[in-house]
């Protein structure tokens, strides 16, 4: 076949990774509450980097080396010894710009050294927050993708499932779909686009429950809005940075 | 709390059936496309009972052993070495009657060993045909329930998804639904229910278009029509037999 569409696949839990062939692909991390969307929020507001790590002792450790802010959350609190939490209220531009922020998450920093592990050839990490830079980048790139959904505890989650959605919907056009599980994410999408919050909350989302117990209704309201920090995280070298396109030129 | 719920969690993958606390519950075995549609259909029609099996040459060995109906296809086709395929259409009641159908499958035969490896309280096999058999005996159970999805080869489908969301817009109401996985169903179904094939179509499933591919689709429509089979097929013993409620008693 001529100008074959490169395929995209939806993995919906890190358990399920195993099945694809991520090491010729993108994958894009999704943790749409609140890892990639804090991460996103980071970057956009300048800081130099995030650095994920995947407990509470290594962040404690990396940010004394490179002094750098700490931060992540155990239970819904800033976890003890640690600085800050995974809102992105926390992180405005006076704060973060210019300092480099050592973030710990369990779902989200997982799937992304699974990923690495599996060679993938890209490492990017989306979020309603930055949607189109994500999906325009995709399109531009014109190679294979994985959606990548951090889950919780390897359990499917409906904001992770939601977001795969919303890219599919955009991009579907110029890729191979030949994946039910992306097909499953876009009719949820459809069904729940006219109002996210409303959607999760109508259907009990599990997670969504856990924040709202916490009072944290403004941050789920932010992590479900899109383009409002509107870059591209990749992964590079243990860091995500802000990836500069360095063309904006077209090989198609 | 008094009078609580019991739980009700939807497994979308046999990968993900480590999550879920399977030594408490009746674990209902999808394999709609056609497995276990095909189960219901022969234990219907008078089937004396149902050998699912994991291998063309374990079927063919126990078909001579216990002079059985053996049964599967590979690709499509009927399995070298056996003598009839996976459709419901080739087990009607002047057939298969007090005959015993040695079934070779992949997907749910492996999800139904993995379900009684693990300790499952109860093993029954659900299908569109026996929709109705299979949420009566639920509610009239009131214990633990994990909806298990045979998917394929562990890739989560859209069929076996659309049936999980099926039983649970029916019994939702008797069960605590603290699983995200179970309101994605549930959201599939409701956007699906008024022409399920014509949605597996849309969708562009992967198996629909399989067994489109082998000129299949009364087989496909036979395997999405509710209560044309509606029997209760229980795992005991290594056979798939018609369970007999010995009370219609409620014990509530």
């Amino acid at each position: 076949m001529m100008n074959a569409k490169p395929a995209l696949y939806t993995c919906l839990s890190p358990s399920l990774l195993h099945l694809y062939d991520v090491s010729k692909s993108i994958v894009v991390v999704i943790d749409v509450l609140r890892a990639t969307s804090t991460i996103a929020t980071a970057l956009y507001n300048g800081a130099r980097c995030v650095i994920p790590v995947d407990s509470v002792s290594r962040c404690i450790e990396l940010g004394k080396q490179i002094d750098g802010i700490t931060a992540g959350e155990r239970d819904g609190k800033v976890a003890e010894g640690l600085e800050y939490g995974n809102s992105s209220f926390e992180y405005p531009k006076e704060f973060i710009s210019n300092k480099t922020l050592v973030l710990t998450t369990t779902n989200g920093t997982r799937l992304l050294h699974m990923a690495l592990e599996k060679g993938a050839s890209e490492i990017i990490t989306g979020s309603f927050p930055n949607l189109s830079a994500i999906c325009n980048h995709l399109i531009e790139q014109n190679r294979p993708v994985i959606l990548g959904c951090a889950a919780w505890k390897d359990r499917i989650n409906i904001e992770d499932t939601l977001f795969a959605g919303a890219v599919i919907s955009r991009i579907k056009d110029q890729f191979s779909l030949n994946c039910d599980a992306s097909h499953i994410a876009e009719t949820l999408y459809h069904e729940a686009k006219h109002d996210l919050f409303e959607f999760m909350k109508k259907n009990d989302a599990s997670h969504y429950h856990r924040l709202m117990d916490f009072g944290l209704e403004d941050d789920i309201r932010y992590c479900l809005t899109p383009d409002v920090a509107n870059i591209l995280p990749e992964y590079l070298d243990g860091k995500l940075v802000v990836k500069r396109e360095i063309t904006q030129q077209k090989n198609r």
